[in-house]
């Protein structure tokens, strides 16, 4: 079993109430990636520049992460954002987002990264989506967005969303998607586009997961250290794509679902535990079984 | 087994993106009392103006909701409320608020509502709330306030937090109470006041409870019919503080705890789904057996 993803590798420039780092390895593919390698077998598909450093790629191909198809122009530059968050971190302000080499990424996938049985689409042009989605022999695919495909590819996005089987959005995005404020009647609206499931980020307050006829929610660690949420999503995703395909169905049921939801919450909770992918690094299997352990914990009644 | 509720009752307008009422029954000791008389014994303390209608008077009485201390003040006006909530009823603009014959509210309480096991301090000036918490010889307290309170008052809040078992406040309050933008953080600082729970609303998000060792996550539900969010936390604390009263434990324990939030957060559930009281008025026990339940399938993985 293999887990293609398809996004952003990065360099970041990120502060927060809790410090600054220049230029670490990020992207939603990475998140992704360093989340899902700890359940299944990984292959990342991206694009980077000739500044992204052998040490860089060693931290995926060490953890055994394929990477034939991530490619690296000579000369070019990676995709490199700057953010800033505010003293409670529910605010990013994005500061500069260069997409230097990623600006032309159009990736043909691999004969290797084509027959992954799982795909995860992360946040990139709608159409591009479509086209990785059209390569790929996945049996199970999901993408996430952004408000700014929303607003400025809607079209595709939908289009796009039609051939996945999961979408995961934050609360906003849903909403704004949809036209819908209720975030019940705006889940179901995306279930009417064609997937089977929708993961609803809600940042500090946990996730949700709606399908046609069933609700589950999951909380929020509650963590009293939090020191930068950049990745929570894409690490959610990670854990969530990493578990379910490593199960090996094609038509995961209720309790495969909420347990591959239940992952994702904990991958997602360890790596804003530090800057970038350095919690993420560090963790092990027996730190990820005992937070879900603790998941559980938290909601019995 | 009895609890008391002290705080306003009310004659509130609002409007909603789903209509308006104009002077309906409202007000914090209102919806904590229907909410709570469905598990035990409940004495209003509270005062009103001549306008309170008979009609209204037998919202209370018709319930078996004990109205000794409900005081009607002659020729004087109820406590009025007047607010609108934008489209995703996130935000209330409150319109105005005035007290009326609630200005001067500093009850004596009768014999029947000081005896009783449970007392809940509704969002009342911090000053009263001691008062009332010194009068009662309740074994269970617990206390909302609101962002005013904390600005206005926080030394005599402190002081009231210091006397009860249990605060239940929103996340923003919490924060805004403590200086401490981690929610974790925030409700340990709570704790440290005196109490031996938090219980911290999150609106659309469900809630959370904190004691000194236990973190407990409430869901929401997911509501497709959402009309008026006004009582929800009010409504929360009666079941609350409802289900407890009716265990009869001075001391309740995880489990009870954790049955006691969902319980809450079923009766808050509920109000929401139509104008102020409307819909606890016309609710039944098997209703809320049944979403207790309910509430359990979404939450178990």
């Amino acid at each position: 079993m293999a887990v293609t993803v398809v996004g952003s590798v990065a360099l970041d420039s990120v502060e927060t109430p809790f410090g600054k780092r220049e230029r670490v390895l990020g992207g939603a593919a990475t998140h992704f990636s360093l989340a899902a390698r700890f359940f299944t077998g990984v292959h990342v598909v991206g694009v980077v520049g000739q500044d992204f450093g052998d040490d860089e790629l060693a931290v995926f191909s060490s953890r055994g992460i394929g990477t034939d198809d991530l490619r690296r122009v000579e000369g070019g530059r990676s995709f490199h954002w700057s953010g800033r968050y505010e003293e409670d971190m529910a605010v990013a302000h994005t500061l500069a987002t260069e997409l230097n080499v990623f600006a032309d990424f159009d990736p043909q996938l691999s004969e290797v990264a084509r027959r992954a049985e799982t795909l995860f689409l992360a946040n990139i042009q709608p159409d591009l989506q479509q086209r990785v989605r059209r390569q790929s022999e996945a049996r199970l695919a999901g993408l996430d967005s952004m408000n700014y495909w929303i607003e400025s590819a809607r079209g595709p996005l939908v289009e796009a969303i039609g051939l996945v089987d999961v979408v995961s959005l934050n609360d906003a995005e849903m909403r704004m998607l949809t036209g819908e404020p209720n975030l019940a009647r705006a889940a179901r609206s995306v279930i009417d586009l064609g997937p089977r499931v929708t993961l609803v980020k809600q940042g500090p307050y946990g996730a949700a997961m709606y399908s046609r006829d069933e609700f589950f929610s999951i909380p929020a660690y509650p963590l009293e250290t939090f020191v930068d949420p950049t990745g929570a999503g894409d690490s959610f995703a990670g854990g969530f794509f990493g578990y379910l395909d490593s199960l090996g169905e094609s038509e995961p049921g209720r309790n495969e679902l909420r347990a591959a939801a239940v992952y994702g919450s904990v991958l997602g909770s360890f790596v804003v535990e530090d800057f970038g992918t350095e919690r993420v690094q560090q963790l092990t299997r027996e730190e990820i079984d005992a937070r879900f352990a603790e998941f559980r914990q938290m909601v019995i009644f």
